[in-house]
């Protein structure tokens, strides 16, 4: 089957383009001397993650248990969940991966922590715990080194907790001295240090830079959003996952409508939603949920109701999260047809 | 089991608020004597548009043909799609459902309704065709009187074409002049103008005063978009669709960070993301893919981890499509769980 066969929307991957992508990213961080961990987030497929794996990743992420249960049920052995794991459900449902496979989990309380713990002494075994540190990116974590020292002599002894080291997202530069401090307080206080992960594509330099003992990256694989933000810097070569639409109505001068919406490529914002292969003069310049409505007037091509338009999408971890396969393609050859086994694992 | 004993983050439905919204609706349009067709895609479960129909819908919608597949497996008899149906795979699905079920879909284009004649020349059958209007959405739709007059010229000695009639979206005042002047040119060329479908909730009066023989209207089984843009007018007792939450970091004082981010709310802007049922005062300011950023600052509340928070989202039908599963419940106990069947039926 070639791709100009499938009936669309189609979400597709360029496989060359996806290996490249993870050959560059397993190259940048040997070159840094910083050991990779794939986020699989990004695109919640086994199999992606066990090429992610063979390029020489030490692990993978996933953001939540359930997409975990799914990576571990695939057979991958080492998983960093960076998220604080809340409730009996999913605490027993955590330590059951844990004794199959390597996982840590982050924590950024004393709760969330007493909760694993508790778990842990009903169902038996442990966890690997990195405290989550709030360097800068205002979401979770703890807010000071004074304040990492003090949840990590809390929970340093908890049944079941196997305190490892520290996490922060993104790496930043400004992150230095906390972590310096943190790392400072902790060898004071005798704590375990093991770890130290960075993350972020784009932040493996400053990881290494950081002290980090390991980065996470995940959207390397895709390549896409801030490219296709600033366009002129879009190269197309680098963006693997593409959307492939139909035209279906040409209304008016300068507007056409695609066959996909909200619902095919995620309503993130900003405009434009997508950066056309074919047509880069055209845009998408607004969505309903099923129609995109798109801004021809700069484009010379008289466009025709059935004409095929390729699209990446402004926001691809979004996108793909829409649907339930991704169809990989080398050429023009349909080589693989992967089920997002990951998608829809909010719990 | 009740409510609180579901992980999180979980899609819920009041029974209660959603039998009083489908009673309602239903009972606004005996009222206005006008026939309702209830929109699918706002819910995508067979169950609900079966309760729909037998509040008095005269059929439902759907915008896709694969959600019609899964309307018509279910046993739904009359479906309207208001779409451009292009493109060979999609007609053969089409005219497959059209063997079983009264279906009608719309054109705005000769290419599109010549692809159905051909498909239908191929394997049989026909469809029914509105000729859809674009009476100022700025969407799909041909653009004056006229170009509906010459469309249905063409089209209406068509193979296969069973052309009943026009559609618009929304229905609006403006749209009186369009839609006289098309009924006007069509009587006096002797074509069939049998349904006039009008349509978007909250427009079903001025449907009526357009004469529109239909009126489609999906969103008020939810009730919430609006409602929860305007605060002050916001009633939850009509907004049956929430999700409930945990609140898995405390990290700073003004700030909590709950279980779901865009994967569980969907990312259609603007802020608010949802209306926090429990505490009106705190606002979801900020999504990451997996984690929603609350401001608390505004709340007297100490928020606990492990506490739960109940939302209503803010584009609900964006939402729920992210969700394999919607649990009904009534009062605290759970009644039902719905598989979210047409989900991610973009074709």
């Amino acid at each position: 089957m070639l791709i100009h066969d499938l009936d669309t929307p189609a979400v597709v991957c360029d496989l060359d383009k996806l290996e490249r992508n993870i050959q560059a990213m397993a190259r940048h961080c040997r070159e840094l001397d910083i050991p990779l961990r794939s986020h699989t987030k990004s695109h919640k497929i086994p199999e992606i993650a066990h090429m992610q794996l063979a390029s020489g990743a030490i692990g993978i992420c996933c953001q939540k248990v359930g997409e975990a249960e799914v990576m571990v049920a695939a057979g991958v052995r080492d998983i960093l969940i960076p998220y604080n794991i809340v409730g009996p459900v999913k605490v027993e449902r955590l330590l059951r991966l844990a004794r199959r496979a390597t996982i840590t989990v982050a924590v950024d309380s004393l709760a969330t922590a007493q909760g694993i713990s508790d778990g842990a002494q009903r169902d038996g075994g442990s966890v690997r715990v990195l405290i989550e540190l709030d360097t800068g990116a205002k979401r979770c974590g703890v807010q000071s080194p004074q304040e990492a020292l003090a949840l990590a002599r809390q929970i340093v002894a908890l049944p079941g907790i196997d305190l490892q080291g520290v996490m922060t997202y993104p790496s930043r530069s400004e992150a230095k001295d906390f972590l310096d401090e943190t790392a400072a307080l902790w060898e004071e206080a005798g704590l375990p240090l093991h770890v130290i992960s960075g993350g972020g594509t784009g932040h493996e330099a400053i990881s290494k830079e950081l002290g980090c003992t390991e980065t996470r990256s995940g959207s390397y694989i895709w390549e896409g959003l801030s490219r296709v933000r600033s366009s002129q810097d879009l190269s197309d070569e680098r963006c693997p996952l593409r959307i492939i639409t139909t035209v279906v109505s040409t209304p008016a001068p300068g507007r056409i409508i695609i066959d996909g919406g909200m619902k095919t490529f995620a309503s993130y914002p900003p405009v434009p939603y997508g950066h056309c292969i074919e047509h880069p003069e055209i845009q998408i310049y607004a969505m309903s949920v099923e129609h995109g409505h798109v801004d021809v007037s700069r484009s010379s091509h008289h466009f025709r109701v059935g004409e095929r338009l390729t699209f990446i999408p402004l926001h691809q971890e979004m996108a793909l999260n829409l649907h339930d396969e991704l169809v990989g393609y080398r050429g023009e050859q349909v080589e693989v047809i992967w089920p997002v086994l990951g998608r829809g694992k909010v719990k």
